[in-house]
C-alpha cells in the first residue's frame, strides 16, 4: 500500500468527505461524524489534517481503529509530505509549567485534600472541570463528604495495640488496605501516563485497581503494566451492542481480571454544569467528548449521543446473560436502596457498590454511607451477616482512613476511592499515588490504635455513633436585617497595631 | 367631536382639576385621584400632560377606559398641538442597553438560576425590586427553595428506561410537562411584550399558562396570542364589586379559559420591604402602583388602597356563588393547612394550590411542599387517593425538574412555576421562556431515567426520603470569640505564589 | 445662707475632702466616695469642680439630693465666681451632628431593625455599648431572636377579615396593642429627653409603659409627662434597705401606677463584655456607673458595688411583704422554669414575665419564648387556661408584629418590647417611638388578616408550628480543608464585565 | 578531670562520632542518635558545638544526664576555649518584642479567649502550632467547645444568694475552684518559666495542678516551686520500660503527689497537621521533638519514635501492677465510653477523665461532655451516685465558668482546664494564670447567683437543658447558585455616606 500525501488528505476537509490523520494513519470518518459521541464539530475542526494531538488525551490508542470499519482505514500518511510543525511553547504552556514547578514537595502532602488542591492548581481548566464536576447543584457530591463527618467515634482504651493488622481480602483477592482504587474516566487529561500511574502504584503496594471502561489508556496497556499476580477489577458500561460487551468482558477475564463491576446508575449521563460551562469558554469540547455530553444538538436528545456505549435498556433481565458469559465475580455498582440490594442478592450477584457515581448522576441522592445503614439492616433479615458470598462496598467522599473505618464499622466490606487517587496522579504521577497509599496506611494504623482495634474484625458497629447520619439539617434562611445590626463581640485588642 | 389642544389640557394640572393624556385620549381624573390604587401623587406628576409612557408598563391598555366613567372621557388630543418630544437617550438607557448587549448567549443558560442572574443584571432597579421582593424578612421565600433541598432521592436501578414519558393532564387539559406557568403581575416591567411572551412560548410547546388578574397586557390580548386549542387558566383577585368579578369570570369562560384559580391568601397585600425601599430612591412609585402598596397615606390604612380590586371579606360563603356563575374548574390558590384543604374538598371545588404567594404574603409561613405532606395525609382519610376530582398543586421555589419530581412523588398533581418563567422572559423574551421549557424537558427526562421511573405514575413516595422536610434547623448563635481565635487548617502551599 | 465661691469649692479636690457642684448646688461627697455604685474614680475626676454635665445623662436629677445626707448639702455656688466655660464644639460633636443630619427620613424606617441601625450609627460609642451589650458570649440575646424564627405560621383562609381588632387589656388596663414598653435603664444616654419620649408617645397612642427603677429621668418627671388616665407600670429593683423600696413602691401606687414588676433574675448584674471593653478606651466609666459594674476594685467583688440598690437576698419569703405594702398587681419579671412559674402562682402574685433580661444576665439561658411552651403546659395542669388572675408575659427579641402574634398563639397574655423602643427614641426621639408603634399597628393588622384571625382570641395555638422551637441545632465544625478545595458552582457570566 | 577544649569537641561532628555541649557539659551522643525521639537530624545540626540554646525550651534540664549512660558523659568544657558568641538581636526577636510590648494591659483581659488571642499574637509560630494543633481535620477540638454551647440553662429565682460557695474537694484535696489545671506539654515554648508559672499561681490561689510527664521543667523543679501543703497531681505516659515508670511514680509519691492520672488514649500520638506543616517552613523540628512526631523516616513507622516513652501495649492487665507500686489515687485519663467506664470502676481505680486529649488524638471522637451523660447514666446502674470512691472528670473546650457548671450539673466531679491556662502563662506568665483563676472565680460566683445555686450540691441536672447535646447537626451543602442570585435585604441607608 502506497503512502498517502498530506495534500491528498487536505482535500477531504468537509462534512461531505472528511479524512483525518491519527498516529500516521489516514481514516475516512465521513460516515462516522454523526455517530461520534463527542459530536461532529470537534472532528470537523481537524478535517484534512493531523488530529493526533487532540485525539490522544481522550481516546485509548486503538479506539479509532476498533470503532471504524476496516474499509475506512485509508492507509498510511507519507511523512515526508507533512510539514514539520514546530510545536510553539505558548503562554499557557509556560504558566502550566510554572505551576508544576511550584508544586509543594511531595513530602509536604499530608492528606488527600492536599492532592486535590495541587491538582486544581496545575490541571488545565477543562481537565479540572471534567474531573471535579458533579450534577446539577452538586449537593450530592458534597453530601458524600458531609455524611462521613456525621459519624462520630466511640474509641476503646487499654487494649494492647502494639501491632495492628489492616490487611484483608476483597472478593477473594488479598489487599494491603481495606479499600480499592475505583474507576474514573479519561486519566490522560490529568497526566500523560493516565491510568498506568494507578496500575504501577497499586502493583507495588498490593492495592487493587478497578479499570474503567472509559480509560484513556487501552485495557491491554493497563493490564500489561501490572506485575505478575496483581489483582485487577473491571468497571463496565454496558454497550447497546451486547456482542461488543461480551467480547470486552471475556477478553478481560482471559487477561486475568477478577471481578466485573457493572455500572447500573448511569442509563443516561448526568448534567454536570461546571463541565458544561467550560465548553462556552473555548470551542474545544475535548474533555466532554468521550462521555458524549455536548456537541450534540439538544433537539436530538442526549440519548442518541450515548447510544453507542451506554444502554439505557439495561435491566434485571440482563443479569443471567452476564452470568452466562463470565465466571468473574459480578458486582452491581450504583445501588441506592434496600429494595434493590435485596433484588441483587436474589439475582445471585456477588455484591453491590453503594455509590451515587461520585455525585455525577442524580443530584440530591443520598450518600452511599447513609444508604449503607439501611441496606445492611435489610440484608441481615436475609441471613447471617457478614455474608461471605455477598459483598457490600461503598464509595464517594472518602478523604481519610477514618472514613474507611467508619464505613467498615457500619458493615461495608471495603471502600472505593476514586477522585482521591485521580488527583494524586494528576498532581504527582505514580509517586503521588504511592504517597496517597502511604498516607492511608499511616492513618489507618494510627486510627486503629486509637480506636482500640487490633484487626478489622474488631472494627465493630459499637465503635461509631451514627445517630446523626440521617439528620439532614438544613439551613433556615438567615435573618438578614438582624445579622446586619448585630455587632459581634471583639477580643482584647493590642495597644498598637503593628 | 373636535380635538382638544395641549394648551387646554395643560390648564387642568392641579388637584382641583386634573386631566391627563393617555394614548392620544384626554381623561379627567380629578375625582379618581383618591381612588387610584397607586395614590394620587403619581398621577398629579403628569397632570395636564401626556402620561402614556409612565402608564404603559403598569396598566393594561384599556384600564383607564374601563375604570373611568364615560363622562370623564373628554376627547382626543390634537396631535398638532403637542410638542414633539425627542426622547433623549439617557445614561441609564445606555447602561441598560450595554447590559442587554452583554447578556450571555442563550445557549449558555443552563438552568433557571441563570435566568434570574441575567434578569437581575438587566432589569431596571424598580422592576427587579418588584419582582424579587417578598414580605418582611423574606424567610418564607427562601424556605420555599430550601424545602426542596431537604428532600433526598432514593433512585431505583436496572429498569429499562430507554423511553420515558412525562406528559400528563392538568385539570383535564393535556400538558407536555407536569407543571404550569403560574400567574405573576406586571409583566411589561420586565419586557415590552409582557405576558405575551409566556402565551406564545406556552402555545408552541404545549404548556399551560395561568393568566394573572394583574397582567400588564389585557386579558384579551393574551387570549388572542394563544394558538387554537391552547389551554389557559385564569388567576382571580376577587373584586369588592362582585359584578365586576362576575363579568370578568364569565368573559374568561366565554373566551375558552379552562380553570379559575381564586387567590385566597391575599385579603391584604404583604409588606415587601425590598420594594418599599425603592420608592425612597426616586419619586416614581411606578412598580407599586397597581398593587397599591404605596403612595397612600398610612393613616388611612392599607385597606382603602386595595379596596377596589381585592376584597378582604371573601369567605367560604362565596364559593357557591362562584359555582353559580361559571362552569370552569374552581381552584383555591393559597391553601396552607389540612383543615382548609378538607374544607375545600367539602366545598366542592376542583382543587387547591398549596402556595404562600411566592413568599410575598405572610412571612415565616411554611412552604407549600412541607404543607403538601400533611395535606395529602389528611385527604387520604377522606377517600381514595389520588382523587380524580380534586387536584393538589404546589408552587414556590421550583428551580429544577428534580423539584417537580419530588413534589409529584409526595402527591402533587402538578407544580406551578412563576418567577422562573418571569425571569426567563425578562432576560430573553419569548426565546427565554422556550429555553426554560426546554431545560425542564431535558432535566425531567434525565431525572426520570436516573430515578428509574418510566412514566409519572412510577414517581412514587418511596423514591424520596422526606424525613428532613419538617426539620427547620435554626442556627445557634455563633461563638464569636471562639471563631475569632480558632485558626482554620491550611492546605499545602505552593513553593512560590505566582 | 450665703453663696459659696468656686475658689472655696476648688480647695476640696481630693479623696480627703471632695466637693462637687451639681446644678448650682455644692455637695460634700467625701464619705460617699466608696459607696458610689460607679466607683470613686469618676467622682474624683470632678473633685472641686462642676460635675453637672457628666452627672446629668446618668442620674435622675434628684439622685444626689436624695442619696446624700442633708448635712452634706453644703450650699449654693456663687455663679459670679464660676468662670464661664464656653463649651467647645469638638470634632466628635461635629461628627455626631453630621451623623444625625444624615439619618434617613423617618418615613424610610420600615421596621424595628432600621431603628437599631440608625441608633448604632448616631449613638456615642459608650451609649451604644451599654444599650446593645449582653452577657458573656451574647448567645442568649441572639437566641431570643432566633427562637421567634423557629416558629412557623399555619395561616387560615377565606374568613371575612374586613375588620380586625387587636386591642386588649393588660392586667386590667386597656391597651391599643397586645404589647407594652418594657423597662430599660439610662434613657438619657440615648436622647436628652430620655424615658419621657416613651411616656409621651405611649400616652398619645394608648400603649402602656413600664417605668424602670434605673431611669435617668426621675420617677415623678415620667409620671408628670403622662396624660390623664394613662396607665403605667413600674419595674422594681429591690433595695437592700427595704424601707427605701417600700417608700418607692407606695409613692408609685399613690401616683397611680397600676402594676409592679419585680425583677427576680438579677441578684447580681451580668458580665457584659462589650460594655466592659468600652471602659478601657477612655477613662470615663460613665455608662456603667449607675449599674455599678465597673470602677470597683475586683478584689472587693461585685456584690459590694451593687449592694445599695439590688438585694441578692431577695427570696420567696419576701413576697408576702410586698403584698402587704401595696395593692398593685405584682408581677415577677425573669421567670424561666415551670417550677418557678408554679411557685409564683402559688405565691399569689398576678403574673410572671418570661424573660432573661434581654440576654444581659445568665448567658446560654433559654429564650422566654421557648420557656413559654413548657410553662403554659405546666400552668394548664393547675386550672383553667387562660387564667384571668394570672398573666404570663414574654419579652426578648421581638422585632415584628408576627413575633407578638406567635407568642400570643402559644399562650402569652402580652409581649414586652424594650430595646426596640429604646433604639426608636435614641434615633428619632418621641417621633421615633410613635413611628415604631405605627409599624407594629400596620404589621399586626396585616398579619392578622393574613393569618385569618379577626381578633386576638382567634390567634390560637393551631396557627403556629412550634415543633422546631426546642431544636437548638448547633453547627458541626466545618471541614476546613474540604471547604477550601471545593469550588462552588458559578452562574452564567456576562460576555463582558461592565 | 581536666577540661575539654572546644576544638576537641568540634572534631566529633559527624554521625560516626557526635559530641555536643549542653550547659557546659560534653556528651557523646553517637549511639543515642537513632534513639532520639525527635530524630537524629536535629542533633546532628549541633554536632561538635554547643546545643544548649536549642535544648533548653524542649527538654527538662536533667533529661540528657538521666537518659545518657554515665560513660557517655565526657566531661566539662573549658570555657576559655569557647568563642564568646554575641547573641545577635534578629528582626524576629525585635518583632516578637514589639508584640510583647503591644499586649493589652492584663486588666483588659476579660475572658479566656482573650488569652488565646494574645498568645497567638506573641508566640513564635512553631510554639503556637504545637500548642493549638489537633488531629486530622480538627473536628473534635472544635466539637469540644461546641458541645458546651449545646447545653442551655434553666435558672431558678428568688433564692437568697447573698453568699455563694464554690469550694470543693477533688480526690480528697481541698480546691478553691471545682476545676484543676490539666497537664500540657512543653511549657517553656510559651514562657521561660514554663510549668512553674502554673505551680506558683496554683499555690497562691488554692488550685490543683496536674504535672505533665512531658513538662519542660523537671518534675522536681515543679514540686520545689509549690508552697507547703499544696496538692499536686501527676499525669503519666507509661514507658515501655516499666522500671522507669515505677521509679518515676514512686518518686512522685514520695514527693507528696496525691493522684496519678494515667493517659490511656495515646498508644500512639495523633497526626497534628497544623504542627506538621510547620516543619516544612524551617528545618528546625524543635517543637515536635519531644513528642517524637517528626524527623523520623516514615518508612520506619511512628511506633519506633515513641517507643521510648509511650507503650502501646498498655492494657487493663497493667492496672493491678500500678495498684501494687503506689498508694496514690489512680485515675484513667482518656475514657470515652460507658463500657470502659464500667471496666474502670470494676478495675478498682479511683476515677476517670472523660477526655479526647484536647482533640489531639482520634479526630471526630465525641466530646467528653457528650460522653459524660451516657457514662453517668451507666454508672448509676452500678450503685449510688455520686460515688464517693469514684470520680468522673471532664476536660476539653472549657472557656467559661458556665461551662464548668454545666459539666457539674450533668454529674462531673470537677473539670480539667489545659490550654486555657497554657495560653494564660504564654501571654502574661504567672500573672496571666492568676488573672485566669480570678476570672473563673468572678464568673462562677456570678453564674451561681444567677442560677440560684448557693453551693455546688445545688447545681443539679434540672438546671440544664441538655436535649440538644447529642444532636450533631451537619451543614447541608449550600445551594450555591441560589445563594448567588438571592439578594439579601438592606437596612435603611443614611442620606449620605460619611
Amino acid at each position: 500500500m502506497s503512502l498517502i500525501s498530506a495534500a491528498t488528505v487536505s482535500q477531504h476537509a468537509s462534512r461531505d468527505s472528511c479524512w483525518i490523520i491519527v498516529h500516521g494513519k489516514v481514516y475516512d470518518v465521513t460516515d462516522f461524524l454523526d455517530d461520534h459521541p463527542g459530536g461532529s464539530k470537534i472532528i470537523l475542526k481537524y478535517a484534512g489534517t493531523d488530529a493526533t494531538e487532540a485525539y490522544d488525551p481522550i481516546h485509548p490508542p486503538d479506539a479509532i481503529k476498533t470503532n471504524l470499519p476496516t474499509q475506512k482505514h485509508i492507509g498510511e500518511i507519507d511523512p515526508s509530505t507533512v510539514a514539520k510543525v514546530v510545536k510553539k511553547v505558548t503562554d499557557a504552556d509556560r504558566k502550566r509549567q510554572a505551576l508544576l514547578d511550584a508544586r509543594p514537595p511531595l513530602d509536604e502532602i499530608l492528606n488527600l485534600h492536599d492532592f486535590e488542591a495541587v491538582a486544581r492548581s496545575v490541571l488545565p481548566d477543562k481537565a479540572w472541570a471534567y474531573y471535579s464536576s458533579a450534577s446539577d447543584d452538586e449537593i450530592t457530591i458534597r453530601e458524600n463528604r458531609a455524611a462521613f463527618q456525621r459519624i462520630w467515634f466511640r474509641p476503646r482504651i487499654l487494649r494492647d495495640v502494639t501491632s495492628v493488622d489492616w490487611s484483608c481480602t476483597i472478593l477473594g483477592q488479598k489487599s494491603s488496605l481495606p479499600l480499592y482504587i475505583s474507576a474514573t474516566a479519561l486519566g490522560k487529561l490529568g497526566h500523560p501516563d493516565g491510568e498506568l500511574n494507578l496500575t504501577r502504584a497499586a502493583g507495588k503496594h498490593g492495592v487493587i485497581q478497578m479499570i474503567p471502561t472509559l480509560a484513556s489508556c487501552s485495557f491491554d496497556q493497563i493490564v500489561d503494566a501490572a506485575v505478575p499476580g496483581q489483582p485487577l477489577f473491571l468497571q463496565l458500561y454496558v454497550n447497546r451492542n451486547r456482542e461488543i460487551t461480551k467480547n470486552y468482558v471475556q477478553h478481560a477475564e482471559r487477561r486475568g481480571v477478577k471481578a466485573l463491576f457493572i455500572t447500573v446508575d448511569a442509563p443516561q449521563l448526568g448534567r454536570r454544569e461546571k463541565d458544561m460551562r467550560m465548553k462556552f469558554v473555548g470551542d474545544d469540547a475535548g474533555a466532554k467528548v468521550q462521555e458524549g455530553q455536548s456537541g450534540v444538538k439538544k433537539d436530538q436528545g442526549v440519548a442518541r449521543a450515548i447510544s453507542s456505549f451506554i444502554d439505557p435498556s439495561l435491566s434485571w433481565k440482563d443479569i443471567p446473560w452476564f452470568r452466562s458469559i463470565t465466571n468473574m465475580s459480578i458486582i452491581l455498582k450504583g445501588v441506592a436502596t434496600p429494595e434493590d440490594a435485596i433484588m441483587a442478592l436474589e439475582a445471585g450477584v456477588q455484591g453491590i457498590v453503594l455509590s451515587n457515581h461520585g455525585g455525577r448522576q442524580l443530584d440530591t441522592s443520598r450518600s452511599g454511607l447513609e444508604n449503607l445503614v439501611d441496606i445492611v439492616a435489610a440484608l441481615k433479615t436475609r441471613g447471617p451477616w457478614p455474608n461471605p458470598n455477598f459483598s457490600v462496598f461503598v464509595d464517594g467522599g472518602v478523604r481519610r482512613a477514618s472514613d474507611v473505618l467508619k464505613a467498615l464499622a457500619l458493615g461495608a466490606s471495603a471502600v472505593g476511592v476514586g477522585r482521591g487517587f485521580l488527583y494524586a496522579f494528576s498532581s504527582y504521577g505514580q509517586e503521588g499515588v504511592e504517597r496517597a497509599i502511604q498516607i492511608f496506611r499511616d492513618e489507618i494504623e494510627m486510627n486503629m490504635r486509637l480506636l482500640g482495634a487490633r484487626n478489622l474484625s474488631e472494627v465493630v458497629p459499637e465503635m461509631v455513633d451514627a445517630s446523626a447520619l440521617h439528620s439532614h439539617a438544613t439551613i433556615t434562611p438567615r435573618d438578614s436585617l438582624y445579622d446586619q445590626t448585630y455587632q459581634p463581640l471583639r477580643l482584647a485588642q493590642p495597644k498598637t497595631r503593628l
